[in-house]
């Protein structure tokens, strides 16, 4: 099938003031919509991070694209390749946003690869008329679980840029729980994760013991983002031992989650530590981390992650999901991917319901029973509303923000907020 | 595309004594012909081994497998894994062909998966009216690659059971030197590789130092099947130090291999000693080997192989590609997939220009210098002939052997043979 077009469409979606390491959620995320339009006139659909360098990159790739192949995932891998060497020798990386792995420069190749892959994958499936999770070799089961993804947060009414959110404030155990009961009636997650680092430790170790109490019997993980320090993550490894399905990014260095670990017998999860292969590689040799959180957003698309899965699983790491902000072909390229791999056998994490924007045809995607069922439609099985990417894309123009930036966002409220690793 | 019917053909092709650490080969290879007939009257092909243990499971998978699709990988997956289970739970191994490690009891399932894994992938592409490639990422390369693969070998006369063959007898150096012209007159190989573990080891060390003289520049392997013990394979390492592209299972443990490569310093390839995703867990601990012969036919399949491919990548391990004895289902599988792998930039290992015997219409597939080519045609791009797959069962059929067994076979000239590893 070959390409006659590709658009990159770059788009500000409404998010609410989550507060986290690095300081606090901006009122407006940053995503690329890519639509690659076969010469049948099908379109696939992508969906990737929208920060100027990612973007900068996926729009010098898209013109080259065209008139190739669908189904020439190799020549999609050498053309952006090529660009973002380019890219890289007329660029210096500054005030990076590690909290979002798949816009950092060093992953930039990768990432604007994933966006197209998805996009190809879904233009190949809908071609042949096939969900796309039969082109990774069909699914091992019909429903992808999610996890409910809890923060510390603001109200909206801490700044008028933030649109109303239905969570409110969230800044101690009880309203961490509220949040979360809130959440699972809305949406019925069967797993909970905190995002922490944050809140004095032993107040966000409280607040895991407090949704134990409240939810008995659900697997819980909390994330600190590697905002500890070696003895906060071994004091609050003590304080949380048999309250963990494992436990995330403790602490900033892989030789550091290597001491948590076995200092604390933990299982410790990943998405800071191990964002690439050679990072893998260090991870075996060091028994740095037991469980990988993936995300084909920087891992180099579903078929990479689909590797990356057979890898974890031979050198005998668990796998499970991570995520940021996004929308539903995000959600249905994860739900896509997850539901093809044996192995990823955790509830993934997910910031959906977080965001009240979207761009797909009759809105919002469901997630019932905390999982996100396959259909079998072709390909990702949504379609994009032209008015809403309109919309948003239009929210872009106006909006002030071109990378992510949670330090500069908090400074507007603490001038005296720094970034520092780890806080705690 | 709902399978409507399987079938699986056992076959017998002609095949010369060649000579190997085990002994020599029989008169009679056996492999096993795979079609996956789709609702659609779409055939998809499969090759593999044709041991009893393996055919046994195959036949047994068969029936269950129609009524399911050809894009469901994982029903494949988990029904050949109940078989496999119920099979072993039935029959202990006993003298099994470690040479063939496709039919090891250990990688019976494994096996069975990958055999119709191909056809699956095969009948998928033929419906969607692409190149098999195209199901793997799209090709790399328009053309694969292979080597010429020189055995040590008796004259056919040596047992009128042998049918006459163009190469005739190779003791020696000379005679090596010899099949090596004859043969890459014919094919054109670039890359050449001996079969050792037969002879004194040094002659055989001399043969490789005849073919450098003979053929300088292109690059040289030998392969003595662990065959020689640690003091003998750093004796070899030293005479053929600078002359080698890579050093093959010269000894038969992974420890012995870590050790040979640490005291010689040649990059030692294996398909021996690394045969499934845990001995590759263990290989990189100890950094047994630095290139892995991959194999479809037991790795998994076409997709497995393309996870271990990119997990070779990560973990600093070349990549290269073994074969045993077969026709040319096979030989387009293994080039699809090679086509469609970056870092499989090895030439590839086949025996095929020692099969006279083809279930091809149109005969045996072209190799033109050194390569096989790709072409546009659906699938695998080859199609079966009724009438040759017919004679070849009935040689099966009317054929003495079940189970590939080279040391009984060198007992029919030796009767003093005995399978003893390292024999030098
Ligand atoms: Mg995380
Ligand atoms: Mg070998």
């Amino acid at each position: 099938m070959k390409i006659s077009a590709i658009r990159v469409t770059p788009i500000a979606i409404r998010d609410p003031a989550l507060l986290n390491a690095a300081g606090v959620h901006e009122p407006f995320g940053l995503r690329s919509i890519i639509e690659v339009e076969g010469a049948n006139g099908l379109v696939g659909l992508g969906e990737t991070y929208g920060d100027a360098a990612l973007l900068s990159l996926l729009t010098r790739c898209q013109h080259g694209l065209a008139g190739g192949s669908a189904f020439d995932l190799h020549r999609l891998w050498q053309q952006v390749q090529r660009h973002a060497a380019q890219a890289m020798a007329q660029t210096t990386a500054h005030g990076e946003m590690e909290l979002a792995p798949g816009s950092l420069s060093s992953h930039l190749a990768s990432s604007a690869y994933s966006a197209f892959e998805v996009a190809f994958l879904d233009l190949q499936a809908r071609t042949l008329g096939i969900p796309l999770v039969d082109l990774l070799g069909g699914k091992v089961r019909d429903k992808v679980a999610y996890s409910a993804y809890l923060f510390y947060k603001w109200n909206a009414a801490v700044d008028p840029e933030y649109a109303p959110d239905p969570y409110g404030e969230a800044l101690n155990p009880a309203q961490i729980v509220a949040q979360a009961q809130s959440m699972i009636a809305q949406y019925g997650f069967e797993s909970i994760k905190l995002k922490a680092g944050v809140m004095d430790p032993m107040q966000e170790a409280d607040a895991i013991l407090a949704l134990k109490a409240a939810f008995p019997g659900r697997p819980l993980r909390i994330d600190p983002n590697g905002n500890w320090s070696l003895a906060t993550s071994l004091k609050v490894a003590d304080r949380l031992q048999g309250s963990l399905e494992y436990y995330e990014d403790p602490t900033p260095t892989l030789e550091g989650m290597a001491q948590v670990h076995r200092a604390s017998g933990m299982p410790l999860a990943t998405n800071m530590v191990v964002t690439n292969w050679s990072e893998l590689r260090r991870a075996v040799q060091i028994d740095a981390v037991q469980i990988l959180l993936s995300d084909h957003h920087y891992w180099g698309g579903l078929r990479a992650t689909q590797a990356l899965a057979k890898t974890c699983e031979a050198f005998g790491l668990g796998l499970s999901m991570h995520s940021n902000s996004h929308l539903g072909i995000s959600l249905m390229a994860m739900t896509h991917l997850a539901a093809s791999v044996q192995h990823l056998s955790y509830a993934c994490d997910t910031h959906y319901p977080w965001q009240s924007d979207e761009v797909l045809v009759g809105g919002k995607l469901p997630i019932v029973g905390g999982c996100v069922h396959l259909t079998d439609k072709p390909g990702l099985g949504v379609e994009l509303d032209p008015h809403k990417l309109a919309e948003l894309h239009d929210a872009f123009k106006s909006c002030r923000i071109r990378t992510r930036n949670d330090v500069a966002q908090m400074q507007r409220y603490r001038p005296d907020w720094r970034q520092i690793k780890p806080r705690f």
